[in-house]
């Protein structure tokens, strides 16, 4: 008799392990439910879709070749059975069958299997908050949802959305509803930035100032209180810790919680915080059940600690993984580095691995530093600055994570995807970040291509021999400069220089690297000094030359680059 | 005293030198020789400045601050002291000098030296043939011999130029003369292909038709055998062993040879093909004596054999590490993957590792397969296809080596970038590929991107699931039909497949995929079944239902995409 395979949920990792299973042995049995009407849909496409980049909603579910992926398809093409609008109640593991109802007609009944996959996937968070039920208030995690709020913003019955979350959804959104409709946008994010758990700070103001540059407003550090309706029962107002914002449209996107319960209520081996436990071949605690993509919760290969990340590309894969071994294979899924990017409005920002937060919270003596340099070679046109930041161990060098953020999406994307393979891979420490051998052409990459000088701008740093400042702390060093008495100084061409000197009389000085050594007596030895330049590496240069006659100097990373790109230029 | 640091040769690797030991160690005395005017220059934008990108020829020796990197720059920015037009004679190792002369005056003097780096690039190796001493026949590794083209086809002086050798820089001059110019072109190459050390025979076939498109005439499998000249001694024709060419400009690009004789001759280890050995600290077998750059032979981490990589990248990344190493650091440089990239016409190509020929002389079991698949989410708008060839070892499942093909050079680089970071850091199988954790969103990539579509292809190949040809062999299948007897089934939509159908009835049968299921009948099996589609992944599906019923056909990579970049689509 064939081997049954019974799949549980059809959007991402369901369909992928069916039809791989399905390939690999021919003769299997393969059925495939989902309690929805739509199956195998593109969800990260839903931000597109509204923002107008993907001009109908069917384009998130057809193959390249523009067939619709519906259960016909699955049939025909796939030889799987797909069974929409059937959800799963509960896992028989010693009769081995699943209890499942219609949802239309409430008709339950029970299906057989040999080897079952949980594909469940996630459901949006809502915030416990008075008034989260009111109408025009939702998330965007399925099609229905994405198409109603579509349906809002061409109809223009959206005037002022609200935005509770700054994750990547939060900010696809925000951009989608700003960029495509006009439409007046704020984000609201509890944490003190956006993307708290991807991106340095400085990144993270980089990409605030990004998005508003859009129009878009950005409250970090704000939590919603309540959400106040109309006559109508729809929303009306949001009220925070700080203050009352009017709005028509609210989205919740705080973040997924796995759909792990059955799994759970079945015996299977869960995380206390959700999320199904499986080993490296996805099996669950019960080896004829596997499970993978949003539901499951994987290891962080830096780390080593559990590790949830419930994305389109970790389904996909993963479920190939599944269709592989639920029909007698081998193939492995051994963890995650974390690797993400997202388009946000201009910019776009990258990561792979720890943030500092993480590595520190991970017990790692970790720092982390951050460079601009142009992705290209600079006698090459059209070359644009990449910003990198890298987050080592100070005792190991070890390499522990990067971030990324550049208005060129692919070659800020090229230099995470290279660290992240590495990470995946191996122990990458500071020195095979310096001798990372990406290709090389002028057309493609600088000589030195800047995912080196990070890794050499790292190596100076834990060295101890290049003392490198934040452009935040530059920024407030600036800012209390009346208290602080530092002094600035700018080694940049005069042209760029000069001006804000002439501001700033006493507190900048414009002097370009070239003229230093003859100049350096201008330099104070009885306060304070601060330099910067338009990437820090001329900055550099000069520190090591004042540290010879005595003078100790804290570098601004990133220079001017990074300045303009956080907006903080204007206050020079 | 003070460390004196000698460093011979200015262009690359000597300045990185220099300049990095110098940061680490402000007390050294550090001189820097070169026999040539031009120090510190970026010899890989050649192709770029003859060809227009760059503008003036000074564009490719400033920093990006716009200051010339002369003998004045190297002083006042890096402490170091530069002297051009100083030729290294000769290595006295036990008094520890270097004996110079002054190509200027001829006058001999000695340098003194505690530690010696030994930059002295390599230079372009010139055919024994006759006429190779013509005018107006060169090479282009100098920013002189670059300005003299530059300046002869600014004076429309160049009506048809012939390249010698289809490397990187003859690839690079085909374009920038034919695009910029408008110059008639030939390329020959005795290889049978374009990048014969680089690029799989199938993308070879790609980039020689991406050329033609730009009306370039690349002959391979041909060799010269003598240059013509008239009566002025200038460069007329050009003889090979097929035909004579007429050519008033001749471009000798058949590789680089070390100018390691001035260390052989001081006895230090050196390769018997020349090429200075160097251990993993870049010490050369006097460890005193450094050597980097285009001078040294170094490993390849994948066979493990020797490796000869005069890249621009390498100089710069072991600059650093002789720098660091010379005043005492530790830093290493294991040795290299051989990634590179070049921008032809429309597309751009890459590499990292080995190529199939390459695996196969290294020992390995090897073999290759290659794929299309968008770069983007394919809802997504704007993506373009990237081919990716991956080779492994059959038996041990290693990846060995990738290729890659795109009009998107970012996108192909940034593939081939984290698979060659892999192979640095690690010995990656197909199973890391097909999980390898490349950043995911719609906007930059596939769920399943191109890089891990591959890996799974690979998997497929070698468990024997896939029964896949190249397109070469796809293309010679079809050229032989009238003797093989072959059909050729295309599951593209009947919009695509029919017309070529109905030019070749009986031959050609247009089958979309969604159709096979009922139609199967039509697919005989008593002669032999070749398919394809547009990528190469409906053939796939479909394969595998005609194997059910007992029909083993062959698929072609890449479909219809590959057999268009490669030219072939108008066969059929």
């Amino acid at each position: 008799m064939s081997l049954k395979i019974l799949v549980i949920g059809g959007v991402a990792l369901g369909p992928k392990a069916a039809a791989r299973a399905k390939r690999l042995m021919p003769e299997a049995d393969i059925t495939m439910i989902d309690q929805g009407t739509y199956i195998s849909y593109g969800g990260c496409g839903i931000p597109y879709y509204v923002g107008g980049d993907v001009a109908q909603m069917d384009g998130l579910r057809t193959t390249n070749a523009g067939v619709v992926r519906d259960e016909a398809f699955f049939m025909n093409n796939k030889g799987v059975k797909a069974i929409c609008h059937t959800r799963a109640l509960s896992i028989n593991r010693k009769d081995k069958t699943v209890l499942v109802e219609n949802t239309q007609t409430g008709e339950q009944s029970s299906m057989p299997y040999d080897k079952l996959v949980i594909a469940t996937g996630s459901s949006p968070r809502i915030p416990p908050i008075p008034g989260n039920d009111l109408k025009n208030v939702t998330s965007v995690t399925c099609l229905e949802a994405a198409q109603a709020i579509q349906q809002q913003c061409a109809a223009s019955k959206i005037n002022h959305a609200v935005i509770i979350g700054a994750g990547f959804i939060g900010l696809e959104m925000a951009v989608a509803l700003a960029d495509m409709w006009g439409i007046k946008v704020t984000v609201i994010e509890m944490m003190d930035q956006v993307l708290p758990a991807q991106l340095c700070t400085n990144y993270a103001q980089m990409a605030k100032h990004d998005l508003e540059e859009l129009g878009v407003t950005v409250l970090t550090s704000e939590s919603v209180k309540e959400l106040k309706g109309d006559e109508n029962g729809a929303v009306c107002q949001v009220v925070t810790n700080k203050r009352v914002i009017d709005a028509d449209q609210v989205i919740f996107s705080i973040g997924v919680t796995p759909n792990s319960q059955i799994a759970a209520d079945a015996g299977l081996l869960c995380h206390p915080r959700g999320g199904i436990m499986v080993n490296s071949h996805l099996q669950t605690s019960d080896p004829d059940i596997y499970a993978g993509g949003d539901v499951i919760v994987t290891r962080n290969l830096i780390s080593g600690d559990f590790a949830y990340l419930p994305l389109g590309s970790m389904a996909n894969r993963q479920g190939r993984v599944i269709g592989t071994n639920i029909v007698g294979g081998q193939a492995t899924f051994e963890g995650v580095v974390g690797s993400w990017c997202v388009k946000l409005n201009q910019m776009h920002a990258t990561g792979a691995g720890l943030t500092l937060r993480q590595a520190k919270a991970a017990g790692f003596d970790a720092v982390e530093v951050s460079v601009e340099a142009a992705d290209k070679a600079h006698f090459y046109p059209d070359h644009t600055n990449t910003s990198l930041n890298v987050v080592v161990d100070k005792k190991s060098q070890r390499v522990l994570g990067i971030q990324g953020m550049s208005a060129d999406g692919s070659a800020v994307k090229a230099r995470t995807d290279a660290v992240a393979a590495m990470l995946q891979i191996g122990r990458p420490t500071i020195n095979d970040l310096s001798n990372l051998e990406v290709c090389y052409a002028p057309p493609f990459a600088s000589a030195m291509d800047v995912v080196n000088t990070v890794g050499n701008v790292a190596d100076n740093l834990v060295r101890g021999q290049h003392n490198v400042i934040t452009p935040d702390e530059f920024v407030e060093l600036w800012d209390n400069r009346a208290e602080n008495g530092y002094l600035f100084v700018d080694f940049r061409p005069a042209a760029a220089g000069k001006p804000i000197e002439e501001r700033h009389p006493g507190e900048y000085l414009s002097l370009p690297l070239e003229d230093l050594r003859e100049r350096q007596g201008e330099i104070p030895t009885d306060r304070p000094v601060a330099l910067v330049c338009n990437t820090g590496t001329r900055a550099y240069e000069a520190q090591l030359m004042l540290r010879e006659i005595g003078i100790e100097a804290v570098n601004s990373a990133g220079g001017f680059i990074s300045l303009r790109k956080r907006g903080d230029d204007v206050k020079f």
